[in-house]
């Protein structure tokens, strides 16, 4: 619980899975490919998934100019979260089922990012987010496709992390009980890379998508586990 | 396009992407393990990841009575998002970079359920989304744990789908670049349930549990392929 940046980012319900070290909100962020925006459009509080990328404490954002999120989000207080799902927890009671999971909730301003070379690297750093090495391979973006794009910056400033992983914490009471309990590990893998339909076959495959270091990515280094 | 259930559940960046159709919406929640709650907690838009559960066109959410992000939400409206991540699509310019997904948004008023009978079908309900067939093994909740135990309704009446599938859609312009173009495939695999430390040897692992089961219900029956 100490170390919370805020108060409405102190973990309240099972405090004793509250992280607040920027290396773990940082570790969860880099391996988590997607995060949900909360945002309040028209009175509405709505959420929506999209791809975020961490360069050092900030995290960026990015769609298409005319977006209706972004149009609501900018210089407005926003909620990111990126949960990663680890397993299921199976208790002997329906009371103590859970899961285990690392998540984090980061809030602040949406900054718009408006100076061009700030603009091009979080895109870099954006596709680098989902697959490192391939900002250097494709085709950087040109003038018309930059004013397309809308890119957002959030300060890592009140944010925190929820984790839980292990066994079911069954009562002492429900023990004995004739029913199966542990955990079902769950993990997000990839799969042999599938060409275009209309890759010329001399393309061969770029070291960055072999299997090694597409699961590489997937688990950022195996931390899954460790977590 | 046509068929939005409201203007705000109309899916406006590439409507080409969004699906009305109930029996699409309602089988990305239930494949779905978790899902992603918006809601206003003293003016500021707030995302909490949580278990969800659907029950023909009711949505069930469950927490702690005390739980703040549910004394939140009861009987205000909120946003549910559930996303399914499915692949990675890698086109030859950074611009038409992309992903694969199916996801759903839900908007509504979260009412608290206060029927027992109701709060004890829910809590059935989310148990056998998660683990189908666990409900019937596991202990049932005692009435203090009732107690402890908050469910909220959401309607499905207001909800849209989203998804993209296939290879990327890059530019005429690009598709002579030597540049890899192409999918990476994502899905959220079980591995071997791990039984608690103090699990009794005699206590065998639940057909319910077996590694096909588990995979079918991962990827509810293969349909994400298909999708």
């Amino acid at each position: 619980m100490e170390g919370a940046p805020s108060a409405r980012m102190r973990v309240r319900r099972h405090p004793e899975r509250g992280v607040y070290q920027p290396e773990v909100i940082e570790a969860i962020l880099d391996e988590a490919y997607i995060c949900h925006v909360g945002f309040v459009a028209d009175g509405q509080p709505m959420v929506l998934p999209t791809v975020h990328a961490r360069l050092g404490r900030k995290l960026y954002l990015h769609g298409a100019a005319a977006n209706a999120m972004f149009t609501a989000c900018a210089e407005s207080s926003i909620c990111v979260a990126a949960t990663l799902l680890d397993g299921l927890v199976l208790a002997r009671s329906v009371y103590d089922h859970s899961m285990n999971y690392r998540s984090v909730v980061v809030v602040g301003i949406a900054h718009d990012v408006t100076d061009s070379e700030e603009k091009r690297t979080a895109l870099r750093v954006l596709v680098d987010h989902v697959v490192p090495g391939r900002a250097d391979d494709a085709r950087e973006p040109k003038e018309r496709e930059m004013r397309a794009t809308r890119v957002l910056r959030l300060d890592l400033d009140e944010a925190s992390a929820k984790v839980r992983s292990g066994p079911p914490s069954d009562a002492e009471a429900d023990v004995a009980l004739p029913v199966w309990s542990g955990e079902v590990p769950l993990a997000l893998v990839p799969s042999a890379p599938q060409p275009a339909p209309n890759l010329a076959p001399s393309i061969p495959l770029p070291d960055y998508l072999s299997p090694d270091r597409l699961l590489r990515r997937a688990s950022r280094g195996g931390s899954r586990r460790e977590a």
